[in-house]
């Protein structure tokens, strides 16, 4: 993850001049990989001892200053000629867009058919698909052998080989959600042999906000490092703010698209129908939409088993389902066409996943019998996406005490063929609306030590209201610190250098790479301002804890300084050092009047 | 911990009118013991649907409307009948309270000796300590098999038998911190048979802040939950700063007398004598310090063995012994002198809290040879403290990897006879400084879930400035946090029924008592005022989060309505249920328009 080496790697470009990049610290580069369309980007920190230190980045081209951006325009179709050059795809009409899709009345003055184009003007195209008879989901490339340029964009990112990456993909073991639709995305993967990944919720809902506001939301998520977007919009202009997310995320985008089902028979859930749906995945699909959550392990004989629950079902999508089910006393029409489903996504390489409607929404409800019901139904359905050659990830809970976390992620690796896991935090007691992004963030680094791919954010609005911009941030830093901390206790290579790196920079008072090097500098910077605002502060060797007499860093300095060395020499001159010591008169604290 | 009978127990005195209670959704009360004076405050919060839970409360009479407070008087005296009814130990003159105990020179014009009168005049007081050869520490007692009205009060609390109390104190797993000067406190217990506690920092430093703030700053942190405050000033005024925070806390207070000590050498840690330290604890004994962190632990053998580490020695007290060792070459006087300060500590009843004075402070540090060398020798130095009757806890790291912190708690364990243990974090990665009061949260509720006793809390401005009255709340809430999960996955009996019981007012949209339950009842009702604010909103049966349609909560009460009984009933019921459910007209969401 982190190169200290002073001198810049050949494969890494710098586009910025010298000037630009040392203002702020850091900036934008790329590594180029076996083709010059081929270039990832990783975010290059200056640090003030001359040495470098690059880190994974997921803020896309938004913060390369040359790179002229313009969400009416969207964002470049970085990956549009590596689709079409596999030649496995066509372009197609594609579905007609309709009023409902964005959630107005068939009888509304604004009604009539729209086109792709005049959603978002900024660049007709028509939809993609696989030809028939191509199998064109990247797992269906790996277990070809191949290796696509999505795989070795990965492989650069997370510092492995390409093999790795199509080995682990082939298996099941990880998934590279990229919809043939969705050109614009920077290839990333979510798998247990990969760097945890973060996920941000963001969603206009039926009470607030808008499709600005949502755009805004997704790219300040991934420029503070959100891995993957999910646009659980549920409100009006559901189609329209997807086109425009889709069109400016350098990450995938996932979606329920049981929402947008619902909103379409107008929030009656006994109204859903198989070809609703069916139709609102297509539609979704084909606008690029990465990974659908679908609850299709929410059978008719598991309802039941949630009703004595201390909270019932919490998921939105479970209990749609569940009140489906109910209403017709049939089997969920999710489950009972699961085949077909697999068949449309396999087509444009939309990823599975695969939802957990029944997951537990409190810590009394953790670990039941309904929960762990439908886990091994989404184990059946995981084999069955397979061989249709559909990448599957797994959804988990939800609240979970601690000491009932490990056997969450043990049994779905069991049960799902260790298909990725994915998890809503989990929360780890239920006593602090207002902090939920901390009980859940406690709960999210130990599931993801224990091997989850990827973990869905939570943040401090959570159970209490819609989150705003603070609070997606928060909850972003929040889940990027539990995911490297997974990372950390993984042993993954080469990320405990961006520890030392920082670690070396505080033992050294280099404030101002203590700043850049943290997860959110700006605030890094705020709060050290707040004691010792004066710019000489930043560059003195103590801080505002201790003061200049008291400094332990200090002290340790000269510690090494007198003592540094092998453990032999270290003894060997011990007791020679101390008499120096005390010739130099003892002083072990800077020579700072107080 | 909590009470959801709808009745008042018998055993708690509701002081305050049913009027004033209602209109803050909790009041104070007391659980009365065997004496009259023996009183135990809860947060009683008063549910919507008649009942009432009764939560731990660390917030002393300041929350309690009956109470006349008046930090320039001090808080009643609470034990000082017990102190003296037990008849073995006496006033006497102390020690003169010198210029330089408040880091004013000898030289200053405002020298010349005061008294504890002057220092804080609102209730004039001899110092008291054991009668010779009387053994005064609670841990004597338990020996001796009494079970003292401390321990009776924290049995109470705890809800458990005074005997477990009495046991685990005489095993040494457990610590009563309560110093015979000072009676103001509420008892309370650390131990992991317990409820895991949490202390907050204060203390001014040489660059910044006041005596007032101080106290502020400790009223402020009990009132969010800290069970134990530390003052670990280190400027002007130290003493006079401390006396203040004493004589207005209810919770025990801990100090590291090596700070103090040094400011009355000008912070030239050579100077320091045994003579100089030894008059500083005997000082704050005399002033009611609870609890003293002593870097006996810090030998001179082991200071090489920091010199090569990423971030050397960080502990303050362990770089001041380091390099007291150095310049001398010699033993640590504390290590030295560690029997008589033993007798000094067991004649007030101050507790031990064996410093970590080489713990890491960086992820590359963690688990290293310096850090366990030190930890041997707390295991041999809390051997020696039991000998003398002194209450012991150990300290522990520090900055530590998740995949390391079990050997953390394991070996304390071990090697120190399970003496409780008391962790600062761990920080489970370095890379988030502005947030490590989460990086350290995560740490914290695993070493605790392990068996850690006490945690030391962490705040968001830790590595970069003072904290701030956010800061400390901050900090305070992600430790309870931590600490109570912690209590959910040890199974602590009661934990849960503080989840349970917030959870069961969010399924049924009781949101005045979700807040009333939250740890941040303020927050909480904020967070969800600003995406709904107006009044019907708190009794709203949905939220902002779904909307009035989607409500997953809302499916959920339906399907419990349909099929709440037991499974044989739900799975007779069902095909009957169900077409009941389809006659209803299958509305499974509010008939709210939109």
């Amino acid at each position: 993850m982190t190169n200290k080496d002073a001198r810049t790697p050949a494969s890494v470009q710098d586009e910025q001049s010298e000037e630009a990049g040392k203002s702020i610290g850091w900036h934008k580069a790329y590594v180029e990989g076996t083709r010059p369309d081929l270039r990832v980007p990783v975010r290059q920190v200056h640090l003030t001892n001359g040495q470098s230190v690059t880190l994974y980045d997921t803020s896309g081209p938004y913060t390369d200053p040359l790179v002229d951006t313009d969400v009416r325009r969207g964002l470049p179709p970085l990956r549009e000629n590596w689709i079409i050059a596999r030649g496995d795809t066509e372009e197609y009409a594609g579905r007609p867009v309709r009023p409902e899709d964005d959630g107005i009345k068939h009888t509304s003055p604004r009604g009539g058919l729209r086109n792709l184009d005049a959603v978002f003007p900024g660049r007709p195209r028509q939809p993609r698909r696989g030809r028939d008879g191509e199998a064109v989901t990247q797992l269906a490339y790996a277990r070809r052998g191949e290796i696509t340029p999505e795989m070795e964009y990965v492989a650069i990112r997370e510092n492995v080989s390409p093999e790795v990456v199509r080995d682990e993909i082939a298996a099941g073991r990880a998934v590279l959600p990229a919809n043939v639709n969705h050109p614009e995305i920077e290839p990333m993967i979510i798998g247990k042999r990969f760097l945890v990944k973060v996920n941000a919720n963001i969603g206009n809902s039926a009470v607030t906000s808008s499709i600005e506001e949502e755009v805004e939301k997704m790219t300040w998520a991934t420029r503070w490092g959100a891995d993957t977007v999910m646009d659980l919009s549920t409100g009006r202009n559901i189609h329209t703010t997807r086109e425009w997310v889709l069109r400016n995320s350098p990450v995938p985008i996932g979606t329920v698209p049981l929402y947008q089902a619902l909103e379409k028979v107008d929030g009656r859930a006994e109204e859903l129908t198989w070809d609703i749906y069916k139709d609102t995945v297509i539609e979704q699909a084909e606008q690029g939409v990465d990974y659908m959550t679908v609850h299709a392990g929410v059978r008719l004989a598991y309802v039941p088993l949630t009703a004595n629950r201390k909270t019932g079902i919490v998921s939105r999508g479970g209990s749609i389902m569940a009140a489906w089910c109910l209403a017709h006393h049939k089997e969920s029409f999710l489950y009972e066409n699961f085949e077909e489903l697999c068949e449309i996504l396999a087509a444009y390489d939309v990823t599975y996943s695969l939802g957990d409607g029944l997951r537990p929404g409190s810590i009394a409800d953790a670990n039941d019998e309904a929960q762990f019901a439908e886990l091994r139904t989404l184990g059946e359905l995981n084999r069955i996406a397979k061989r249709f050659n559909v990448q599957t990830m797994i959804e988990g809970p939800g609240h979970v005490p601690m000491h009932k976390i490990k056997e969450n992620i043990d049994l779905q690796q069991e049960i799902c063929d260790e298909a990725p896991f994915y998890t809503l935090g989990p929360l780890t007691t239920d006593v602090a609306p207002a902090y939920d992004h901390i009980t859940s963030g406690i709960g999210a680094a130990m599931i993801a030590w224990w091997g989850t791919a990827m973990l869905c954010y939570v943040t401090p609005k959570e159970h209490l209201g819609l989150p705003n911009r603070d609070d997606v941030k928060t909850g972003v830093i929040t889940y990027k610190i539990a995911a490297h901390a997974a990372d950390l206790a993984k042993g993954h290579p080469g990320a405990q250098e961006w520890d030392d790196a920082l670690s070396d920079a505080r033992f050294e008072f280099r404030w101002e790479d203590q700043f850049n090097l943290a997860l959110d500098p700006d605030t890094a910077r705020e709060f050290h301002d707040e004691t010792l605002p004066a710019e000489p502060a930043k560059t003195a060797h103590f801080c505002s804890m201790c003061g200049p007499k008291f400094c332990s860093m200090k002290i340790s300095q000269d510690i090494r300084r007198e003592h540094g060395g092998t453990q032999a020499e270290i003894e060997d001159g011990m007791a020679q050092k101390s008499k120096e010591f005390a010739a130099s008169g003892n002083r072990v604290y800077l020579p700072i009047a107080d």
